[in-house]
């Protein structure tokens, strides 16, 4: 049985009919800037082209609401199933992923037309309060929309690797005039240790990886009060950090070497200084601002040098759940981290970047994943990767909470991932 | 210096400009059936994208043309010499081959403007036949013609492949009706052997590496009367020839093997027989037309089965330059071989298929490649090659002669390749 | 500072001359069943040749005693500290991994000539009782002989995989009669939760992975008795276990379709059933003994199948610390695992087959490496490994303790890896 | 049929089982430098263990004579027909290439029990004069010993390759005093155009590769009267010969960069100026031997670089027939190449270095391989490779002649390969 799930009771259909559209609407909003050109483009295989992205959260719905339970819905293509399908063993082959761009056909239009053919049944089913099966519906519903958030924020992630890899540095969006200043100090904060309970217990939307709610034991503890900033980065690479194999992981300094890692992902060394890639083109490293861009391994390499160490994500969910879910998220439209505000205890808790954990992603005890295929969505993951708190600032607003668990490998950097020290109290 | 070059001395300038707007136009027309998510996409490292083709073609008379001799000529994008250098190492860096697709930006549009201003510019250099160097510009235009139409081939090789990659199966043109009819038996025409001289001597334009002509001794030997068909080839897959060791070279077999090679290039076995892909969708196979997309691996190894062999690129040439340059080439608009028809001497020299020879590709006895960048043309491909002969369906009318060579590696099938057989006599 | 080093100082200077002798001595007594010809083979990456481990924990009290200690000491040769470092970068260069195989020179009797020249100057050190340093030596000792039975341990498993690639299938050891007889019946042992202690506290060495010992909360569960035989194994097998794609992570069943795992390492099924290879050659699978040479991967499937999970590691310490260290272990001259005797409470903790746990190998709560050199030991692989507890058949009698901490990869098979099940109670 | 056999016509049976015993010998001289370390190591997949080469040839004499013709001959080893199988697809089975060095058993004792074994089994039945195949047998053993010369050569290359991949440098055989001396100048000999006939057309033994007899059309070249020293490949290096890009072919500055070639192979530049690896270890290279261990790419490069060009292997072979097939070989036990002495006409035809030509390997007109399965000796690697001519000095005295073709792929360079220079008359 699934912990008891997680759902969108209090939601009104209307409520739901309103999150739908506006949900969808907000995909084709983040369209708004690209060229024919950008929507086919796979620069590496952990990208997805964008055209791919808005296909396959339609097939999401198609596939897991609208085909069980919509009757008489008409698939829009007999091919879809097959060709948006990510990763879910249990419905059916999918198209491999490194070739995701190789899809010509469907054309961006066709597959904006298989969106306003989903739009149009989903909004028949939600408007059918009366079915038998509604409360699934709905609960399927808003497991929709945040994996539809989740692509949002994968998207810009893939946007930025593509527009980043082309020599030419095209922008995506303009860049708003921002008001320079300097990060506050490093500060902390200490956090009284014993049992605590983590994990998600009921009470709004939760993916089934952040359950059940359950009891570990911390020792006191030190968070940073900010994230590490580009100034502070660069104190890291000008102490030779990259050179120093006492810092590094085994498997970290093979990469470090193998792939010539010098410096976050998207930065490039320039006569008049560090610039980086960002969503408004090449521009210069802000100092002030959280580094973002860098893989678990940096940030455990940038701990060590620090004389610290990462959080672990209990101390990280004990700490944070006390703090409001608020902060600079997608819908700021910068799309790239700012500098930390002066304020009272933890700043940037939620958006900005990303937090690398010390946290391996593993079940929690008692962990069980959601009946069915929906159970591909994150059990199967649960091996090689560590977890991620807090949200970014391509991260939609309201899509993040205290409890929720983001993933990667210990090598990836084109997500929007920092680091946020911690140490023993 | 360059062998007595190759030029077109005889061409007036009217006709040189006339040439120019024809073949420049030609491209664009190739494009017309295209959607706008056709045009940028690498299915293996060899295809190029669309877009790419036809601004690398713009970029060689920008390069070697209008840069040089066009006083004042602006180039239309600084970074243009870099993305769209093919591989001319001293002319200087260029975007790595296998990334050609991730170039999202220039888009398709400023593509075309690209080329409407090289073509603006060339209008008016080829109009300055007063121009004290016109004799070299018209032979580097003349050139940059060829160059143009091979990339006319090679953009249809690559749709094709692309098309051919995408499991929905799109079709670029739609096929014309055609009259099936059987292939004339397979016959044989006698050669007399003795000291011939093959290569290029002059008269017409031609490549540098058809050059010099040059004496062969040739032992009398057979040509078959028409390419092997589909049908012929259908009794070789039928006899186990994929599975018979002792047909094939070596390096051939692993590939057989690794690849799982058990039919040509795009060919299905379905429920109701073989099918392929063609430029007009999946169709099924035609016995009567020629086998297309074989390795030479694939040609050597159905000789050998024949008991038969391939024939040396001297005797092909013999063969071929008493035979008038006509024959099924693009500009019919089918973009796929057709049978052969009843008829004396040989048939399908020219167009329909290349035909691969048992010749490595090497340099003539005396040859001299082009002066400056434009000797990497061909010289530095001469090695791990074999010659082909002929041209093809996809061929531009007028481009080949009996002195052309075309070379590809053992292993390459995306080409329109086929076989013609040979004996000693 | 590191932990309160995990010392020998309870033993006196004649028991560490004795034991230094007799480790030393083991690991020769393990070289005499082999012919010249097996020395010096490395079938993958991950295995050494015999004639690099020997000459390696030869190297390690070169390295880190005798040369920093001993006044005098003339290293063997100037190139060996490069040649035998196996990755201890603060050290200096080493050989590549993958090329251990490559050193034909120095031959195995120049190894074994610098084994005597070691040992001479050891036996001279450890003798100097009154030497300044010697606490710190007498330390330092013991680690380097705990170090050389882990290499006694994986000298058997190298040697395994280097015969079991051979088609020969030749014999390391003659198989001793054993009887057979039935495993007992799977049965449960349960355990309260609450909040306990783990991890080394004094008393005896550990390794410093094992510290320091910190508080704990679990739940209540229970530990399956005794390990999976390869009985119940082959039933998960014939209920295609391999084939049921639910049951498997998702790097794991890619690996799985990868590699075709059909079977556990070394297993071959034959017109009479599954055989497999053992250090006695290629013997029948014996149902009642512990299935071995599984991977995580393979281990977590299995558990899933049965409905039941992995252990956590300090599941696993809390279980096993009231049991005695006894068990089957190397000195047996066995090197297979035998099936469990019938008896009280939980059956083969120690012994037969390492037990993969569902930890991710990680640092423990205020974990500090030792210093210098070997704090790259452990420290630097606590990423993208599970734990494993117990020890196995091939393991030195007296090596393992409740606290150990064994690592591998998920993919890991060579090793003498088994599975005991657990679930919440 | 294979033409006109090649055979030991004149050979009487006395003098035959004399070859035998002195080719077998020979083989087994070339092992008794080595220690029991150096006869199983595989340093790259082209290099195969001393142990597998002496199997191997033993495993021919089974295989293709006392198994076919030797009545009640008993196989040494049931498994070594696949174990010592090179690749002959047709015979059956063979253990993969890349993993030669995995095969711990059969023992090196075991090997030279096998050689005995085919030794005395060969010996009865060569005695048996009046065996009803005896001509066959005879042309067979004539085969298996040019079979093992090539291996003896083969085994001392790959010697060279072990020894110089150890750190360690060890040397194989004491290199002899030598009286330096300056290489005489390099001069042209010039040789008249016009159509002869090249290949072998019976008379004493030759492989099916080198016929049958046939006429070129040459025009008149010239040939330098050396081979290329190190002196004149230094100054290539010190021109930046390896940083010109318009001197290498396409795939070979590929390769020049990916493998960072910067000099020949064995090459390694000290403080005290460029010293190479040899059989008698690490040696400064000598200004005035012929250069060595350059491939085909090198080669083509250097001859470019000196305005000149390789010989075709008719112009070669055309130029080689009238002198005397004496030189430098295997037999002086050299190991290495020696300054040219001053003479008249052509210098070091025969041994020292292996001369590129610039001719793919392709099969004569008319060619037709040897029946059965030792068709697959040389027909099956027609592809790809070059054509070197003249042998080494580690070609066994009296194992080449004019026609003899050896063939090697492009980047090769781990055998005795060098450079003469030929250009236009």
């Amino acid at each position: 049985m699934p912990p008891a799930p997680q759902s969108a009771k209090s939601s009104s259909p209307t409520s739901l009919t309103q999150a739908f559209r506006s949900v969808r609407t907000c995909t084709e909003r983040l369209c708004d800037p690209l060229e024919p050109d950008d929507f086919n483009l796979q620069t590496m295989p952990d990208v997805s082209p964008v055209k791919w992205h808005i296909a396959h959260v339609s097939w999401f719905f198609e596939t897991f609401i609208l085909t069980p339970y919509s009757g008489g819905y008409r698939p829009f293509h007999p091919r879809f199933q097959h060709l948006f399908n990510s990763y879910y063993e249990t419905v059916g082959t999918f198209h491999p992923r490194p070739q995701r761009a190789f899809l010509n056909r469907p054309t961006t239009a066709d597959i904006f037309e298989y969106r306003a053919h989903v739009d149009a049944a989903m909004a028949g089913l939600l408007a059918d309060v009366d079915h038998p099966e509604f409360a699934r519906i709905a609960f399927l519903t808003e497991v929709g929309l945040n994996h539809e958030q989740q692509h949002q924020e994968l998207m810009l992630t893939d946007i930025k690797h593509v527009f980043a890899t082309n020599p030419l540095h095209p922008v995506y969006t303009e860049a708003r005039p921002v008001q320079t200043q300097a990060a506050p100090p490093l500060d902390w904060r200490e956090f009284d240790g014993g049992l605590v309970e983590i994990g998600h217990s009921g009470g709004g939307f939760a993916y089934d990886n952040e359950g059940p709610a359950h009891k570990v034991h911390l020792e006191s503890y030190r968070l940073a009060t900010r994230p590490v900033t580009n100034g502070e980065y660069l104190e890291f690479i000008a102490d030779g950090g990259y050179d120093q194999v006492e810092l590094w992981l085994s498997e970290a300094w093979r990469i470090v070497n193998e792939q010539g890692w010098r410096a976050p992902l998207y930065w490039h060394e320039t006569q008049d200084g560090w610039v980086h890639m960002t969503l408004s083109g090449l521009r210069p490293v802000d100092p002030a601002a959280p580094v973002c861009h860098v893989s678990f391994y940096e940030a455990q390499a940038y701990a060590t040098w620090a004389g610290k160490r990462l959080p672990g994500e209990a101390e990280w969910e004990v700490a944070a759940r006390d703090e409001n879910v608020d902060g600079h998220f997608m819908d700021s439209g910068d799309f790239h981290p700012r500098p930390a505000m002066e304020g009272e205890g933890l700043q940037q808790v939620y958006g900005d970047v990303w937090e690398w954990t010390q946290s391996a992603y593993a079940p929690y005890p008692g962990f069980k994943p959601l009946d069915g295929s929906l159970g591909e969505y994150n059990a199967k993951f649960m091996c090689s990767q560590f977890v991620l708190r807090g949200g970014s600032c391509v991260t939609p607003s309201g899509h993040v909470r205290s409890t929720y668990r983001n993933f990667f490998y210990p090598p990836d950097r084109w997500q929007f991932s920092g680091i946020r020290l911690a140490e023993d109290a």
